[in-house]
Parts: C-alpha cells; sequence; structure tokens
C-alpha cells in the first residue's frame, strides 16, 4: 500500500525536476544568446523609432536573401569568387540601400587603385600618349616627341596603335585587361597567392607613367574624390607612395610636390563640394627596402608634415608582406621616429601563422600604430586582439580585397566575423577597388553585412562601423563631422522608411 | 657660447631618448609574442632532454616544409584541396613521424566511415551477395536466394555481374567511385556544401545493406580497430545509429543486438590484442526526425545503458546540422534525459553564422555536453568559448572532413588555429576518414601540425593532443591509460632520436 502512494510522488517528482531542468536550461541559453548579442559591434547603439522601422525592412530583405542562400547553397553567392557575384550585387536592393547610406570615410585605399578599368582606358584617350606594346607587358609616356625610354619593340602614338588595330573595340578591350583583376575563371586563373599579387603589381608598374603624368595624376585624384561623394563618402585617408610626377616640358615632380598636387587638387574639390569634408595623407612607400631607404622616407615625411600639417596624416609601408621586408627590420629606425609620425601599419595581410609577415601586427601594436592595415591574421593572435581592443588601435579590414588576393575563399570564414562578435575596433574599406571593379566603398560594406556578419547583425552594426570610420581618422574636428553624418544619417532613414513603408 | 653647448647636449639627449624607446619597444615585442607563446595549448608541457633533441629534429623538418611552402606557394599543398595533395604527404618525412607517434584516442568517428574504399571494395567479394544497378544507386542485399526487395531493373548475384561484365578491373574501378569522394578537380565536382553532403550521404545509404548483414558488421568493426592499432591509436569512442542487422537465415537484430555484436567483437579483439585499451560506444541516431522519435532513441539509449553500463559512453543526433532539426527543437526532451546521459553533440559544422544550425553550439553547452562535435562556428561566438574552456568541455576537431565537405578551402584560414592559440580544450579526430582515403587519425594530426598550426608549435603541441585525447575520453581509469602512453611516448621520442641524431 505505502509504495502505491509513494511511487507516483516520486515519478511526480522526478518529472517536475525534469521540467525545472528544461526551464533553466530555457534561461541559460537565452541568457547566452543575448549577452553574446550584446557584445557585438554595434550594439550599444540605441535606435530612434524610425531607425527602428528602418531597420525592420533592411532585416527583412537581408534575411530574405539569408534564406534563399541557406535553402540553395548553390545560389549563394558569398561562398564563390567575387568575380562570379560581382554583377549579381548591383541588382540586390538592400545593395541599393547600402549604396545610399552615408558611409563615412574611406580610411584603407591606395591611390591609384580605386578608379574603373574603364576610367583608366578613357586615360589612354588623351593627348600626346606614346605607347610601346611588349610581349607580356606595355609602357605608356606621354610626350612631345618619340620618347627615349628602353622599349623591346617600339614607342608609337597611343592614337597611332589604337586607330591602326583596324578594330579599335577588340583593341580597347585587351587594352582593359592590363587595368583590372577581373577575369572568367579565377580560381583557374590565379592559382596562387602570388600569380595573383604578381597581377596586382604589374598593374601598377604598367599604369606608373599613365598616372604620374601630372595633368592625369591631378584629374584622377579629383575624380576620386568625385567616386568617393558619388558612393556617398564624406572624407578620405588616401595612402600614396608619392611617385615622381612628369610633363611635357620635360619637369620632374618629387614627393614634395606630388603632395602638392594633391592639395591643390583637394581645395579646388573642396571649393565646389563643399559638401565632401576633405582627404588626408598617409605617406606609403614601398617595404622591399633598407634601413637607409626607410631613413630617406622618415625625412620625406618629415619635410611633408612640416610644408603640409594639416594633409600629412602619418607614414605606413607597403607591398605584398610575404615577400617585403618584415617590419621588425626597420623597428629601430620607425621606434626612434614615433614620436614624430602617425603610424598606419599594413601588418597581418598573410595567412601564414607564426611567420615574420604574421608578428608584423605586435610591430604595429609596439610602434603605437593609430590603425592598422588589414590585421587579418590578428585572429590567431588572442593577446593581440586584447591589446588593440584596449590601446583603441582600429583595424582597417577589406573583405573584398582579402577575398581577390586570395586569402580567403568563402567570405563566412573571413576573421571580421571573430572581429564583429567582438566589438574590436573596426573600420571597413576597399583597398583597391578599382582593381576589382567595385565600387569605392559599399560592395565593402555590404559584404560585410550580408555575408559576414551574423544573421542577427543589423542597421546597429552598418551605423556603427559608419560611425567607427569618423572616429578613428584624424579629422581634428570630429564633432563637426559626426554631426554632419548624423543629419545625413536621419535623412537616409527618412527615406528609407517614406519608400518602403 | 651658451647655444654651442647645450645643442650637442639637446641633440644627445634626443638620441637616447630615441634609443629608449627602441629598447622599450623591442622587450615590449617580445614579451608580447612570448606571453602569446605561453598560451598556446601544449605550452605547459614540460620538455625532458630527450624530447627536446627529438623536437629539434621534428622541428626542423617541418620549417623546412613551411620553408619551402612560403617561398613556393605554388607548391603548398596545404591551401588546396585535400584530394590534391592526400597522396604527397604520405612522400613527407615529417608525416612518416607522426604516423609512427603514439596518438592516443579517437573520440570522433562514425562507424560505417572509417575504413578504405578499396577495403569496402574486398567486403563486395563475399559470397551471397546480391546486387542491383540502377541508373544512379548501387542496391546490396546477403541473401540465399533472389532477393524480394524493389529494383528498378534486376537482383543479379554479384558474383555473376562482375565476371560477366568483361572487365573485372574496369568492374571494380566503377564500383570503387561509390565507396569514395575523392576524386579528380573537386571543387568542379563539389560545386557547393549540399553537392558534397549529398554525396557524402549517399555513401552510407549505399553501403547500409552492405555493412549491416551481421557478418560484415562484425568484420568491418573488428578491422577498423586493428586499422587504429596499426595507426598508433590505444583507445576508441565510436558514434553508431546502431542499424538493424540482418543475417541470411532471416534474422533480424535491433540496436540493442548491434551493440551487442559490438561488445563480442571487442572483447575478441582485446583478447587478440591486449595492447589495445577498449572502445567505447556513442549512440548517434539522425536529427532528422521529430521529439517523438527522439524519445524513442532516448528510450534506446537508456536500455543500451542498462545492459551495456561500460560499452556507452553516452548520445548525440547526427546528420548535415543546416539541412537538419535544430538541437534546440529537442531541447525540452533531451533536458530532461541530461542526468542520465553524458552528451556529446554535434553543433556548429556550419559557417552560417547565426542561424539555428550555428546556435546548436548553446544547446550542446546548456545540455552540458561532456563534448562538442566540430563546434567549427564556435570561433565567432567569444562567450560560448569562454564556456566551453571554464566548463572544460572538448573540441572534437576534424580538420580534413572540415575541408572536405567544404566549411573551408585554406586550410590557414581553419578556426583551429584560434582554438590552439586560446588554449582551448581540443582534441583532434578524423570523422570519417575512409571516404576521403586518409588514414584514420595520422593526416589530421600532421594537417594540424604542419597546415593549421602557428609555425612555432612544436613537439609540445602533438604530446598535448594525444594527452587530451585521452583526458576528455570517458575512460574509466585515466590514470593507467595516460601511464601507458607515457612509455609509449618515450619509446617514440627515443626511436626519433637514435634514428635521427
Amino acid at each position: 500500500m505505502w509504495t502505491v502512494i509513494v511511487w507516483p510522488l516520486l515519478c511526480l517528482a522526478s518529472a517536475v525536476f525534469a521540467d525545472d531542468v528544461f526551464k533553466k536550461n530555457i534561461k541559460e541559453r537565452n541568457y547566452l544568446l543575448q549577452k553574446e548579442l550584446n557584445m557585438m559591434l554595434g550594439n550599444d547603439i540605441v535606435l530612434s523609432d524610425s531607425e527602428d522601422q528602418a531597420n525592420k525592412i533592411i532585416m527583412k530583405l537581408k534575411n530574405n536573401e539569408l534564406d534563399y542562400g541557406f535553402n540553395n547553397p548553390q545560389y549563394f553567392n558569398y561562398s564563390k569568387h567575387f568575380f562570379e557575384y560581382k554583377d549579381d550585387i548591383k541588382k540586390s536592393e538592400l545593395f541599393k540601400l547600402i549604396k545610399d547610406m552615408p558611409k563615412g570615410a574611406v580610411l584603407h585605399a591606395h591611390d591609384t587603385g580605386i578608379l574603373s578599368p574603364d576610367y583608366v582606358l578613357s586615360l589612354t584617350y588623351w593627348d600626346d600618349l606614346f605607347v610601346c606594346f611588349e610581349e607580356e607587358n606595355i609602357h605608356f609616356l606621354f610626350s612631345l616627341e618619340l620618347p627615349k625610354l628602353p622599349c623591346k619593340t617600339a614607342w608609337q602614338l597611343m592614337k597611332h596603335a589604337r586607330y591602326s588595330s583596324g578594330n579599335v573595340k577588340k583593341f580597347d578591350a585587351e587594352l582593359r585587361k592590363h587595368f583590372t583583376l577581373v577575369t572568367k575563371d579565377p580560381n583557374q586563373v590565379y592559382t596562387d597567392i602570388n600569380v595573383v599579387w604578381s597581377k596586382f603589381q604589374q598593374y601598377f608598374i604598367t599604369t606608373s607613367s599613365l598616372f604620374s603624368y601630372k595633368p592625369i595624376w591631378e584629374k584622377y585624384f579629383y575624380d576620386t574624390l568625385k567616386a568617393l561623394r558619388d558612393d556617398n563618402v564624406m572624407y578620405l585617408e588616401i595612402r600614396s607612395v608619392l611617385p615622381t610626377l612628369y610633363d611635357l616640358d620635360g619637369n620632374k615632380y618629387d614627393a614634395i610636390d606630388t603632395a602638392a598636387s594633391y592639395k591643390k587638387v583637394l581645395d579646388t574639390f573642396l571649393e565646389v563640394y563643399p559638401d565632401f569634408y576633405g582627404a588626408k595623407l598617409i605617406y606609403a612607400p614601398l617595404r622591399f627596402v633598407d634601413n637607409k631607404t626607410v631613413k630617406e622616407y622618415l625625412k620625406i615625411a618629415k619635410e611633408l608634415k612640416n610644408k603640409f600639417p594639416d594633409l600629412l596624416a602619418g607614414f605606413d609601408l607597403v607591398g605584398q608582406e610575404d615577400l617585403g621586408v618584415p617590419t621588425k627590420e626597420f623597428l629601430q629606425v620607425l621606434s626612434e621616429a614615433s614620436d614624430e609620425f602617425e603610424y598606419f601599419f599594413h601588418a597581418g595581410e598573410t595567412n601564414w601563422y607564426g611567420t615574420s609577415s604574421d608578428e608584423n601586427i605586435v610591430d604595429a601594436i609596439v610602434l603605437k600604430a593609430r590603425r592598422i592595415g588589414h590585421a587579418f591574421a590578428i585572429v590567431k593572435h588572442p593577446l593581440l586582439m586584447e591589446e588593440a581592443k584596449e590601446r583603441d588601435i582600429a583595424i582597417e579590414v577589406n573583405v573584398v580585397s582579402n577575398t581577390v588576393l586570395k586569402l580567403v575563399e568563402d567570405i563566412r570564414n573571413h576573421p571580421l566575423a571573430v572581429f564583429l562578435s567582438k566589438n574590436l575596433p573596426v573600420v571597413i574599406s576597399s583597398d583597391d577597388p578599382g582593381l576589382w571593379e567595385a565600387d569605392p566603398l559599399s560592395h565593402d560594406y555590404y559584404i560585410t553585412f550580408v555575408g559576414v556578419a551574423s544573421r542577427h547583425a543589423d542597421i546597429k552594426l552598418l551605423k556603427k562601423l559608419a560611425l567607427n570610420s569618423l572616429y578613428y581618422s584624424t579629422f581634428p574636428h570630429k564633432d563637426k563631422l559626426i554631426h554632419e553624418f548624423e543629419i545625413r544619417w536621419t535623412k537616409f532613414i527618412d527615406t528609407i522608411v517614406q519608400d518602403h513603408w
């Protein structure tokens, strides 16, 4: 009789206990997920009612795209090569919104890699351009007479070459290939990282005498500023090797003159477009050099700082890190100059874990870099990630560049996903968008938002990324910049709500 | 006069200051790098003099391989598809050492995916096997008479089909293709994750009636244990769906009988090879089900626990997470049973950040999983990584599996690199090595060591990974296991030193 009463009670107790466990687990589950959401970049942003409405519209578009990809991975573009889906992106309604979105600043871009191959092609229609076609390479030179520079075949006027080719369309199409990395079957053409870097660097070599013709140099920069403004960017910090410029009269212009050109163009641009907030220069010469040359670089930097205190943001070294000289080789020289310049070093644009290029990140940190270019590899350095966060060193992430230059294939594996999850100080930039025929900034934002970030990441992330690009800039009056950004942002939000509600 | 004296002093002071900055930076650089090295998995291991000598040998081999790849990325295999380099690995001297190395336990493997396609092919030579060739699929059945099961063409004796084909070699080569994922041009054949998963799951469907013939089932498991032992593994925890077995007399054997078969084979094996330390079973049925079925699974699990308390390690659910039912759907049922079973859930074998398959990781954690299978996506969950570490939940990483099943291309981007850098409780395993024609464990160790881990990671990592596989096992007398491991390890070290010094 006793057991008859006790057994059901025991069973009941056990069921109650089991139910308690379930409730506890559900509670813990929700707590952990919510806490993680709160840790993400952007989750300190508080949305207004209008932003909340706009967010719903944006998230509906984002989730539709993700659902479609999740259910049909064969059509999920972002796991493929950028060249295979870059044109599809333009059809996305969400992409159009992101184009319209005020995106703050571009803080990591190289001055001669921003505009499209069509634009570069149009420059070859300028008068007085000579060309030398060699088997693999092309040389350009603006000149009033036949150039005396070495040419394995023969110099000829571009105009002559083009119109004597018999087929201008075909001629231009062939020529255009030198101004882009975009190709069919990219995975078969670019079989390893050195192959794509070689083509990438060849672009800069090929175009150097085209761009360093002073009138073109100035035109290219003016049109860069215009392209950024058109892409809803309000401010720029641009890296340049500051090449020697030339003109038709045989004059040569050194790095200081080249910077002066930038200053002049910028002033003109700001007169025409006073709603643009300006540009600064990061002097960033090549890293394949010795200490003596770095000292010379720093001397030039010092002169730039004296002559153009408002223009110069600071100093960097560029070139493929795996093949270049590691920063630690220059540590003494760079340490000695560290109180004179802001540093913006490229570091860790590699996936060779534990090598000297991987460890360039630590040098950037001890040299008190204000921002680090790429830092792709920092994800494998938990301590350096903490240090970057603590010292508030921004990471300039260029997702499209990293996939085109073969650091990562499926963009969902880009370490940016980790940076966002840990609320690292990230700014999104575009590196050399002209070479992959992307918009100056919008493609990088779009892919970050839809391809890399969590499905839960919403308009707060987009706003924070734009704000970060202003906050981590060296613009002297950030209050004004951010005030203006807020005005534009509110307008953007209102337009979304009006158009979609 | 005054300035004549003071200026040089000021210059000197400035030079001294600059030199101080450099010294400070160098010190800080070394401190940060060293601190990070100390944080890595394995850096608590203290090496004996012999281990130190062996380490030098191993690191010389490793660095030579890495240098070659760094200088010639076109030949750096681990950035390519595993199928393109798996045969090259066998030529590596370092790989031979890793094969000889005692590697502890295999803790994440599926029972019918371990042995090679050649082995599976050999099983088709057994008597009484019937076959039905359909356009895309093959069906097998052992039987004394013509099977009555549906077949779109016609059942025939395998022997007859093979020898009437006119070309046995070609026949076998075609047949073998059903038992492997390995193919030429894998990136063109497996265009997205669902394509490769579909072929992967088709293997298990095709082979099911072959393997579930009771004599083959027992033979396959015996030979699995042998293959593991040959690969210097001393203990196994194997996942099984525990299918219904059959024999020629028309008998059917349910999950409990299937487990009994394992027990019987294991006992026999341990009699023949008393130096092997045994095996346990993780009952891991398919996750494409409803709550009612999960309850039935758990009932079976309970019966297994009662009948074979020493054999059953615990419970899991298997199948492609993105397409299966998320764990949270079963949270109540699994919570209710959580005090009865150890859990070893697959979770986060996805790169869809923020989706329900991604969030299976949090369910595994709140359900107090003892280990998590894959947890590939946990890298994007900083809080869950901390929780896993704090609660000492091991992560069962299967690098080769993850690259073959298209979660990551360049293995250097595998999140394992991050796990190692943060000293997460990692165990290395192999999932289904037969399907990619890899060794039972050595390929995963080798690729982890050379392809994924830091260049600085040395023998301490290798030893720690092997020790972790024992420590995070459910073997009841770990002291004995680890004692035996240490004996074998010392022998291994002595042999390296003798052979290479």
